[in-house]
């Protein structure tokens, strides 16, 4: 199936291209005013207790202080977070748990107090000055330990600190595992606090103007951004005007409203004035948010012929000291679980906790990555345990062409996972791969592995989905388009333009992309976040493109006197279509239209489009390390993505954004971890120093290829891709590294540190470092 | 007549008056970034011909040049200057004839090179090194002279400098002059250039973004402003972007395009880098436009009854070297002569004629108080001739009651000039007065006179009316509305702001006027000029209002359940009319709707207004002068002017704009003229030390009042404002002068200079400077 037009579906250069890569593009620090006032924000150094008092006074006297404001100075408006659309019911209101500042401190990191001075040095100055004495109470780092009775209560409302605890009943589990013959596989499986280290630290900056709050911030999500700035300040929303620069990327974290509410209420303080917050890397590893560290606990009961019969789902979410996103990341995790690989007989629960550390929110993948591990090692080692190829397992259990989730209603359209897998297997030259590292011997071994994975686009039914344009016709006959969905560096406008286009019925460069979203002027749009926005955005451009091209066709019936049915916009222009023939260009018409002295207008369409469909993406990885047992090192030596991510709306920005997922991924496999001191709660390597973020220098060449399938459900046939490829490489590696040295493990990151011990248990190597090679 | 809501009609504060009292308002120069590359200016230091070469070498040596541009360096693309909305009719498109810098200089203060530097110490330090080399050629100053055989040729195409001529003929002016009996009364009348000297000079600043040229720009006309920038570098339209931000002022001078196109043309030459453009007092006055110098010749043959027989009118129109709006002005001020005072045999004739001098332009009232000057003092000499009172003279003879137009098909719905100089005679004790100063001597003596005016709003039928307004609803309930039209400082925002509450049913504060304009998201406005804005604005934001709250009431219908018609948008709230029942917020309504999981939707109304329709202001003013007859000093001693600019949207905003309008017009007639050195073409007194511009030290209290009729065309009953306080102050000066001293003036301004030569002709003073008092 192919839609009419063809400027969707081709590797256009980004629209943004030249800006970025000549660093002329504006982000949010260019474009804030050099006079404005700087903040800074003094944290907690305690992971738990309260402030019983502050002394500003020696902050206060430093030159170019302007204003010091205290936990106790702040209005007591609790506000949620998290990057969810509102909901007019409270019941699905995302937890309302913070405050601008907080004398109840609930991490090392938290919320004391903040400075705003002329500079930022004064305001360094000062929030080194003020001196804070806190009452101790005692905190609790680990999931486990604080669902523990008697454990620190970190929130008053909730028992043992379980944020939320869901659950799956499918069938009888306790009957169908009492099947005889039943094979049991049992694991555990941790994932571990990562950060997303976007190049742009979180800044933001507000300024008032009419009575009104103005925030210029490095968001994913301004028009969510506005309603929390709102409430916040106890503002009626319409107060609240957010506009949204060019951004040095989010991947969840911006999806989190950080301190824009703080940065709001500060300018209120100071007549209006500008002030500018700007988190230092520092800061964005510990009081932004972080991934949450998932430990799972799988069961499966497997018969001889390699079915499921029963299986069991546990995990453990650690939630961080606030409720952000919360449950909805641990329960999407569990989601899968049952989807994966059906099976009749399932029981599955979810605990999100609030631990004493930072908070975790949304991060590329939403829960998935975590799941996939978890999941996908459990794959592996089942298919060893029934001693069948782990291939030939997946292929045999994965969900079927013609699955529909009962909750989403979400439809396997094709029988993409067999298709990604076929691919992939056939691409990477995997059976020959696998035959070839069956039986390694000595120090330095390989392997190949896989792992598949699905995601679910967007966020409905559990929450709204909405996308809003507006198109613009200019003169000439180019259009700008208007979107609440954002450019947060993956390429969307360039995807949007390419839509636009298409369903307009002009050039792709005869669009023009609104880049900064202004929720005063542009249409309501939620924003970045679950790979929605080119699966929902094609929805309200698709329309808006067809109302736009019906008053431009209305238009040439008025100038051509030619029926507007036989015509048709095709490359900027208006044809003819009973017999080809071009009357004129769209812009020619635009020209007439706008100085019309007869019947003048401007044409623009806007429309919003409510989502009420979704998608599932698929994929796979399949991956070959290489392992040096002595130095307890594993290398990713080649490593494939396989996508069903619909048809593809520009195939070299998909193929880009897998292969940033994929970089992502590797360091969650092999090397990044955020450490917290148990002593202190205190985090331990919150700069990029000490914290292993994977570069290019620790990848081979990254290789992502797709299986086109257009998505029925979507305008242009596309669905999710911009998280998909960060939740399956992590598995296919400890898949990889099982096949290499037949160690399963079962945490992440699988740094030296853990293959040091899984490899001295497995006798690989000895007590004292040597390998037994 | 009333409209329904009441927010029209109120004297709120202005909408931008916090911004601007404490300077937080931004401006061009505040937006623009501090690293931007600074240009400057050479002009012409002769005042006619050929730039033989220039020699650069010398200005690029100096550190922080980065670029120096020449006259022979620039592509040759004629384009139109003047601020009207284009027409797809070469016949009607306005005078293409300037260059963004030109070896054929045609003043003294033309464009010949440009030079890009790093700050403006080396900008300017570079345009100083520029060696020009001239081949001159003969100038001419006068219009008269400039029509004259032989005189040097400004532009080719012009036979004798006239770049328009026009006539009006009706009934047969020689025949009606020979009746018998008549009294003839004729006069010449001359006004002297002037200038805007808005606070603010013109500045602007461009720069290039994904290969479009975005210029941010003080500018009445930014949608205009993208026309004229993509006709002088020959791009497509769409591919130019303009964006106003608060202006200090413009007064016409900024309904031209001035440097934008430059601008625009030296970023596109340093790789897209911003390149400011930033425009010095000297400059403005020389450089940007000036007010016409328009000479008058008025023969008037009149019965003894008081009725005029027949009339003869000629004006010559000094354009300049550039026909910018050329005739425009010169031809709207001979169109009110047959309407002021009808009389069936008329011969009209007006000329627009270039000279070798800085560009006339629009300017607050576009030839009406050129006009004005001329014939009302000329009504005076009439009375005088007469011997009638003038005011007595006026009411028999101005135009009445039901007087249709007939090109602009305008009707004087109202006895609106009787109504009006009945309020003014009475508001300002004019038969007192006039009795009391009827017989002066003494060398302080005091008179009174009067003058009315009529003013046409807007441009219809000459050319294209249209205003096209955006309106976005917000969750609690308030709206943005976005319009082309400008907020120039007279406050056209705020009364936008109580037109769209009106309109929507919603409190004036819960409007937030986007007071920028962006050619990317504005809908399509001409702009500011032509006291078009209010009237103009008025009919797309009820038609707009009207669609919101259709919008707003069908989501009532389906939250409420009840009957859309049996409800109503009052107040902000949805009312049931039929009850008067409160049913819910505009806020509650829009909250739901906007996050509703059932039927999800952004709310929002487009849409434009081609206005067919027209009307007349119509006004008058009343003066009392003190004359020191040997000081040749006239002082405006009182002031009132009455207007009926229909309905009042903000009484203190109409007061407020009134009194704008007076104080210039007291300058005009008082002290401002812009004086060219006759040998060399060279601008005299450029500055304001030496351009004795009328500041509130040379006012009386500024008296202004109104007669509100409800304009039947207009959806809020309004009508222009704008430029008419400044039509009929200066002949009510000269008139009152008249009665003080019994000399009648004709020339403009009435600078001691001017007094002492006729006081010295009517033998109030001596040759020596003695009064003869």
């Amino acid at each position: 199936m192919e839609t009419r037009n063809h400027e969707s579906g081709k590797s256009y250069k980004r629209v943004d291209a030249f800006e970025k890569v000549t660093g002329r593009a504006k982000y949010t620090d260019d474009l804030c005013d050099r006079n404005a006032y700087v903040a800074k924000i003094l944290h907690s150094t305690i992971a738990h207790g309260y402030v019983k008092s502050i002394d500003t006074s020696e902050a206060e006297k430093i030159p170019g202080v302007v204003k010091v404001i205290t936990c106790f100075d702040v209005p007591k408006n609790y506000f949620p977070t998290a990057g969810h659309p509102w909901s007019t019911e409270p019941a699905h209101q995302d937890v309302a748990d913070r405050l601008l500042l907080t004398d109840h401190v609930r991490f090392y990191g938290d919320d004391v107090a903040a400075v705003v001075a002329e500079d930022e040095v004064a305001a360094a100055q000062a929030v080194r000055a003020i001196k804070v004495e806190y009452e101790e109470l005692p905190f609790v780092l680990d999931v486990h330990k604080a669902m523990e009775d008697g454990a620190p209560q970190i929130h008053e409302k909730y028992q043992n600190n379980i944020l939320a605890h869901t659950s799956i009943r499918n069938g009888n589990y306790e009957e169908a595992s009492r099947e005889p013959g039943l094979i049991k596989v049992e694991g555990w499986y941790h994932t571990p606090t990562v950060q997303h280290c976007h190049i742009e630290n979180f800044i933001c900056y507000a300024y008032m103007e009419q009575g009104r709050v103005v925030v210029v911030s490095s968001t994913q999500i301004p028009h969510i951004c506005r309603r929390v700035v709102g409430q916040a300040l106890n503002v009626p929303w319409g107060q609240v005007r957010i506009i949204k620069p060019y951004i040095g990327g989010g991947f969840g974290n911006k999806q989190d409203i950080l301190y824009e509410p703080l940065c709001a209420y500060l300018t209120t303080q100071v007549g209006g004035r500008t002030v500018k917050l700007d988190v230092s890397r520092e800061e964005t590893f510990v009081s932004n948010r972080v991934r949450h560290s998932i430990d799972f606990h799988i069961i499966s009961y497997v018969r001889p012929d390699g079915t499921y019969a029963a299986r069991k789902f546990e995990s453990f979410s650690d939630q961080g000291a606030y409720a952000s996103h919360g449950h909805s990341i641990a329960a999407k995790g569990m989601g899968c679980f049952p989807q994966l690989y059906p099976c009749p007989n399932i029981e599955a629960d979810t605990y999100t906790v609030f631990t004493n550390k930072s908070v975790s929110g949304a991060m590329r993948g939403y829960g998935i990555p975590q799941a996939m591990f978890a999941m996908e090692s459990h794959t592996d080692d089942v298919a060893k345990a029934l001693g069948v190829p782990p291939y030939e397992f997946r292929m045999n259990n994965v969900m079927p062409k013609g699955f529909t989730d009962g909750f989403s209603k979400n439809v396997n359209y094709y029988d993409t996972f067999r298709e990604c897998m076929e691919k992939g297997r056939k691409d990477f030259d995997y059976d020959a791969r696998r035959e070839k590292y069956a039986h390694q011997t000595g120090n330095i071994r390989r392997g190949v592995g896989m792992s598949v994975f699905w995601y679910n686009t967007g966020v409905w039914p559990i929450s709204l989905e909405t996308s809003a344009c507006r198109m613009v016709l200019n003169q000439d006959g180019s259009i700008q388009i208007q979107l609440g969905e954002t450019e947060i560096g993956q390429g969307a406008d360039t995807a949007f333009a390419q839509m636009a286009a298409e369903a307009v019925g002009i050039p792709f460069d005869m669009v023009h992309v609104v880049s900064s979203q202004d929720t005063d002027v542009t249409p309501f749009g939620t924003g970045a976040y679950a790979s929605r926005q080119t699966y929902m955005a094609g929805f309200s451009i698709r329309q808006t493109g067809e109302m736009l091209k019906q008053k431009i066709l209305e238009t040439a019936c008025e100038l051509t006197r030619q029926m507007k049915e036989n015509m048709d916009v095709i490359d900027g222009n208006i044809v003819r279509t009973t017999d080809g023939e071009v009357l004129m260009s769209v812009g020619e018409l635009a020209t007439e239209k706008l100085y019309s002295l007869t019947n003048n207008g401007h044409l623009t369409a806007e429309s919003s489009y409510q989502i009420k469909n979704n998608a599932y993406s698929f994929g796979c990885t399949f991956v070959e390390v290489e392992v040096d047992i002595q130095a307890c090192k594993a290398h990713v030596t080649d490593i494939l993505n396989v996508h069903d991510c619909g048809r593809l709306i520009n195939p070299a920005l998909a193929e880009a954004q897998a292969h940033g997922g994929m970089s992502m991924a590797i360091g969650y496999a092999l090397s990044e971890t955020l450490l917290f001191d148990e002593k202190t709660g205190k985090p331990l390597n919150n700069n990029l120093l000490d914290y292993k973020l994977s570069t290019f220098m620790d990848h081979p060449d990254l290789k992502a290829t797709f299986i086109e399938n257009f998505e029925p459900t979507n305008p242009y046939g596309t669905k999710s891709l911009g998280e998909p490829p960060a939740c399956s490489p992590a598995p296919a590696i400890r898949n990889a590294i099982l096949q290499a040295t037949g160690v399963a493990l079962d945490e992440l990151p699988m740094r030296p540190h853990v293959l040091f011990e899984e490899f001295k248990k497995a006798g690989l190597i000895q007590e004292g470092g040597e390998a037994n090679v």
